[in-house]
């Protein structure tokens, strides 16, 4: 297998440079970017319905949707409301990469967009290498998965700005302690923000929908950058 | 990225070349196989710790427990009782392959050995390309996972000679139909089977130890082959 180091050593410099450019135009745009990563199951897709109710109207979000297989997430994001979405489809590729984020950019109407979403391919553990251009790394951990993950997958929790522990409903069902999760990603990644949040009772979500305004809040400049987007 | 595909098939091609030397040792040996796969959380390792108390001594069943960092797991299973556990700690490699495998079987003591469970990498995409000379895949799907995820991530389904909804003492609190993950199930493979279970409240627990005895009975042959091991 000695063969594999450099062909993903030039894949992922590929990408790091795709990702700059893809960047270096959201900058521009103010635009800020969030990528979404998470086990399958996490309630990924859930959360972004909710979060386009709770802007339905104020905030202008585009979303970009990564599944291995079907559009039914970004189905499911139209459904809820989503005007500027875009389903990637990964025909069996077990995360996104840069290219094909850049591609699906291609296709959004970004004018007037205040905040993207990208919500990667379900899986804790190849999504954390990719760089997709993002501002943050956003890594969800539901309740019902054990507060040992950060631990066994570190990778993603070394490099999100924020953990959102998902589903705190299912807390009296399950031998999760909220405290051990946390401590279990800060021994990782000391800088890490931690939201708790349930999409099913609402608990928290208030959390979660300050966190994006303050993201969106950082980004606004005073002069719009509007027209196509160039990489 | 055109260079990965004959990489990845040479890859495979030598994978499939050890998973078949191990899987014609183990027949000599009348151990069968099988391969858990699921995302994080899904409840691998509990479900290896309820069955490891069942088979006390019963059945003797070698673990192989793989994960992207720490030994927790394999921990785990000899604190429940296991007599034959060899961790793989992949270093962030996200399935494990038939390399790693022989490598643990290797360091085992497979005398006598009745059943051979390997436990994989938390993730539902990345193993199910990787044979490691198991005789079935087994694919978890926990409750609080969906029931959309055998057509989101159907190549493990597809693959898969068994697949169990595990923790459904959960049903009550999720939105999920068992029937409709069966079905999307079936879609995807007509031939797999299911088991419905909780480790927590022990619902349907017998039915899965009925299938690891149905598999160690048409196994089990007249003549024992013992001593050590060779690929």
């Amino acid at each position: 297998m000695s063969q594999v180091i450099p062909v993903e050593e030039k894949i992922l410099s590929e990408n790091e440079r795709l990702a700059a450019a893809i960047r270096a135009d959201l900058a521009s745009r103010a635009i800020p970017a969030i990528n979404l990563i998470s086990s399958p199951g996490s309630g990924k897709t859930t959360l972004l319905e909710k979060t386009l109710h709770h802007f339905a109207g104020g905030r202008r979000i585009a979303l970009i949707a990564g599944d291995v297989q079907t559009e039914n997430d970004a189905q499911r994001l139209l459904a809820a409301g989503g005007e500027r979405v875009q389903p990637i489809v990964t025909g069996g590729a077990c995360h996104l990469d840069a290219k094909m984020v850049g591609a699906a950019l291609d296709r959004l109407d970004l004018t007037g967009t205040e905040l993207l979403i990208i919500e990667n391919v379900g899986n804790l553990v190849c999504p954390s290498g990719y760089d997709l251009g993002e501002d943050h790394k956003v890594v969800l951990l539901s309740v019902a998965e054990g507060d040992d993950k950060p631990l066994k997958y570190p990778s993603i929790f070394r490099r999100a700005g924020l953990m959102l522990l998902t589903k705190i409903d299912l807390l009296a069902h399950c031998d999760f302690d909220p405290e051990r999760a946390e401590q279990n990603a800060r021994m990782i990644n000391p800088e890490i923000a931690t939201i708790r949040l349930s999409c099913r009772s609402g608990a928290g979500m208030e959390n979660w929908f300050m966190w994006l305004e303050r993201l969106i809040g950082k980004s606004s400049q005073p002069e719009s950058h509007e027209g196509t987007r160039n990489v």
